[in-house]
């Protein structure tokens, strides 16, 4: 039986590491790719960390399965909850599924409908919600309290972060095979567990490396932030193409990290993150969503200096509608 | 000075490990894709091999490198020619600017916006001609001849198939890294440049596993002479989407591996080319253009008994216009 307090505790580069040994032959090892026309054209050298060819299409897998693993076979036999925009959903239900665990999943009711029926797909009980108006920690914790279940944060647990923090450490290994040293790396931030994990992982094997958390205008909560040395909320009312990172706020032990690992937060526009998709679909022939563009996004709108420099950005997530896809790709001119 | 009489040899597993140690730390070791979704809808272990991350977005990179890389000094002072309907011109001229060789390419004038910007993006010339009236083979040896530039063709030669050989190696071990066993290979066949050297590396590897090329429609032409033993031609006037394949004849080197080598062949239609584009959005969030998604189609559509095996197809090229790929995409109902 894991207790509760032990979702708590704050990660570290010992706990990644035991979580990228929990994920051996189990999570793919996905590449980092690099274009040498962008290359050329950006006079810098970028690598892409693809996260989109993760199982379910999104780094979220690897939290989900180094946490469910480590459960009870009893906590196993009850089963877990999760809530999530469809990413952690679909990571939960995957693992869930290999594991011989009943998942329920709470669900945005406007999710995109490629993330609800590939959350379905993979055996788990959909519960939808409407994101606006009821909070999904009240009604998680609800259900959870009444059917003995396992809530699985998104973020703010131990063992999700360390199973994220596992991109940090390919991430450097790779670029090391590549005979190159990271001088900037970025990652798209929600709730901040990828960030979280890959920077204390970076922090430990590359530590010139500066890091990044990237976020869509109207949710910046992270840099807003990291300026603050506090916490901060998104204002209310805005909507984002970026489903997958549009979180009201930093989680508490992910911000705990991340502002003692980051040089900061780069925000984008709607506009850069099409942009960005497009750029990966031409150069890298990567199918990117909108959440999991936003550090290209960053990187190819120069928010921070690259001349010259070494980069690396986390696409972190492809789950996207082909409709919504097609749109974007329509509306570019690369 | 390279004798092209050497152009002219037969491949060999030998020359194709020669090919992988000149590739090294050069061409990608693209990855192995699966999708547990896809597998569980299929009944069958399906891999992927991504050469759409190829260095140029397809494989016709490794055979191109291989290829220049072994012309002497005086032949790369003087310049190459090839003729390619996009894929085997961006793999010669990307090679040509990494090796410091000037290139002439030939191309159908209606090649894919993407592919005429790219090799001229790579430093190429490019001289357009209509391939339905006019001969590529005649007027590149033309202008070989009276500029004294080395032709290096897309297909028959020596040099070039080992180069696409070396997918095969690549394939062999990493199937074997995830445990498996290969019993179905497909990759696309236009000319047979991809699958002569792939099948060459296989069947020294990985003896059991059965090979096939995949084709579109109307341009089956390895199909129907590996059926008949003797090499036939397609019928003129049809036209394809799937432009990376659209070769009038197997060739002369591939044709003489590929009846020794391969099962037979597997033809798809359109519309199974499309769907199979789609799934390749949908479970690998990879984008492969038309003539590059043939051998996925060919195995979704079950023109070959999957049920229960192991199998590979080769995506062999991502070079697709955007507009016609979120056409495709709208098309679905995926």
């Amino acid at each position: 039986m894991i207790s509760l307090l032990e979702f708590d505790k704050t990660p570290s580069y010992q706990s990644i590491r035991d979580a990228a040994a929990q994920l051996r032959g189990i999570a793919v090892r996905t590449p980092l790719l690099e274009s040498l026309a962008l290359n050329e054209k950006l006079g810098a050298r970028l690598f892409l960390k693809c996260e989109t060819l993760q199982h379910t299409g999104s780094f979220k897998f690897r939290g989900a399965y180094n946490t469910l693993s480590r459960l009870s076979s009893s906590q196993k036999a009850a089963g877990v909850i999760a809530y999530s925009s469809g990413n952690h959903a679909q990571g939960v239900a995957l693992s869930a599924k290999l594991l011989g665990i009943p998942a329920t999943i709470l669900m945005p009711e406007d999710s995109p409908q490629i993330k609800l029926d590939n959350t379905r797909g993979y055996g788990a009980t959909v519960v939808t919600y409407d994101r606006y108006h009821q909070s999904r920690e009240e009604i998680g914790e609800k259900i959870a309290r009444e059917k003995n279940l396992t809530l699985v944060k998104p973020y703010d647990n131990y063992f999700v972060i360390s199973g994220q923090g596992t991109v940090g450490i390919e991430i450097a290994e790779q670029v090391k095979d590549h005979g190159a040293r990271a001088d900037i790396c970025v990652t798209p931030a929600g709730g901040g567990g990828l960030i979280a994990g890959t920077s204390l992982a970076l922090r430990e094997l590359s530590s010139r490396t500066k890091i990044y958390a990237a976020e869509p205008e109207f949710f910046d909560d992270t840099s807003r932030s990291l300026a603050a040395g506090k916490p901060v909320a998104n204002a209310e009312g805005h909507h984002s193409i970026c489903d997958a990172i549009v979180t009201p706020t930093p989680g508490k032990i992910t911000f705990a990290v991340n502002k003692m690992t980051l040089s900061g937060g780069l925000v984008v526009t709607e506009e850069e993150t099409k942009s960005a998709m497009r750029a990966a679909f031409h150069y890298f022939k990567c199918v990117i969503e909108p959440g999991g563009a936003v550090a290209l996004a960053a990187l190819l709108s120069k928010k921070v200096d690259i001349q010259g420099k070494t980069l690396v950005a986390v696409a972190s997530g492809g789950n996207v509608d082909p409709a919504l896809y097609a749109r974007i790709l329509n509306e570019g001119d690369q």
